[in-house]
């Protein structure tokens, strides 16, 4: 294998798109140097090397920066093409439907279930603060609609990718791990068998690959993390009401 | 030349997405038929090959669909990777630069601007009605502070892309025509020659490639529309709030 340079990730412990790179890497089998970020308290690293957004993750390959976590992962299967798994497939028409779903959970799904986890327990203020002005019950209704698509996307599939697992199974690999911290949070069910069995599928397929499994931050420490966010916001939004 | 297939775009007649898209088409010399669709009164073609979003642009060639705008770009690129300019540069470390590029256009500039026309008149709606609830003069600073960031990286460049004109430049491209309507609608400069020479010189640039050049939808008709749509937001707006 051909040297792979030095190869730095900038992350936090709990960032899960800093995840996706991690993933990615680990699949593809390149050594890296990870250093957690405390964003409370951002590194001259950071603010070098991710001037712009001064977020993570950010990969520095041999001393240049690439950020924003889907970018990252189109460097990586570029740069490392030779290393298995190929993160899109070759199909140009595939491609496009690949980074198709992955823009999608980006711009549709993971807000959604950001605003469902801020707005649940509050319903007049969801108005106030969702993006959109949407009713809680269209805000359930949308995220509902949302999982449908991808379980109707996921039928018969073994990724979202296709054969072998890629950039848009990256994209919606949060959910394996945060929906039931967020289901444990909002005492509600968000994802079930009955309804998404393709998507129930999916994810114990992820949750199976043992670079996936082995990678998750721990539970507890999230539902803790989760908690004091939501507190924290409608904390915030009853005093701004009020 | 290989026969490119059959290629179809659905578009309106100012979507500054779609015009993306018929400059990658154009430059490249790829024949195709152009669609304009009313969005009002969307059509079975739009809504049987874009059903997630039913939004335009949506690329379909040989009877398969692409849709979002970046990754059709993405799409052309590849598909006809053998007709020149090349979108996207050779290098990866490049090729990321670009994706950032015009990911930073989409997720920032271009939404700021729009911010900037709706709020701009109507400085106590500024907090209620955007998306961070951001005072009006953190808007206006904010906005200059990301064309300060084009403006650097332009710095001793031909475009975004590097030496040929690509992708980053085509997410950027809405600028030249579009930023000059609002700021006549808006009655203020946005752009101008003394704080932003290199990003003046690469407007001129842009315009003068005859391609999009002939492109641009009639700026009278542009003026109308967005000062149509903006007054019909700050009625909505003055509306909800008394």
């Amino acid at each position: 294998m051909a040297d792979q340079g030095e190869v730095k990730l900038l992350k936090t412990w709990s960032s899960l798109f800093g995840l996706r790179v991690v993933w990615a890497l680990k699949l593809k089998g390149i050594p890296y140097e990870s250093v957690d970020e405390d964003l409370t308290n951002k590194s001259d690293l950071l603010l070098q090397y991710n001037p712009v957004h001064t977020k993570v993750p950010v990969l520095i390959h041999n001393g240049k920066s690439i950020c924003e976590s889907l970018v990252i992962l189109e460097y990586i299967d570029e740069t490392w093409s030779q290393n298995p798994p190929r993160l899109l497939p070759r199909d140009p028409i595939q491609r496009a439907s690949a980074r198709f779903w992955a823009k999608f959970m980006d711009e549709k799904v993971n807000l959604e279930l950001l605003e469902l986890l801020m707005a649940q327990a509050l319903p007049s203020m969801w108005q106030a603060f969702t993006k959109e002005g949407r009713e809680q019950e269209e805000g359930v209704a949308s995220i509902a609609e949302n999982l449908k698509l991808l379980e109707a996307e996921l039928e018969g599939k073994k990724f979202l990718g296709g054969e072998e697992i890629g950039i848009p199974d990256f994209a919606l690999g949060w959910l394996v791990n945060l929906v039931p911290v967020f289901e444990e949070i909002l005492g509600l069910k968000i994802v079930d068998e009955e309804r998404h069995p393709s998507l129930s599928e999916w994810s114990r397929r992820i949750s199976d690959i043992p670079v996936i499994e082995e990678s998750w931050p721990p539970r507890d420490k999230l539902v803790t993390k989760w908690a004091a966010i939501r507190d924290h916001f409608l904390a915030t939004a009853r005093a701004s009401s009020g």
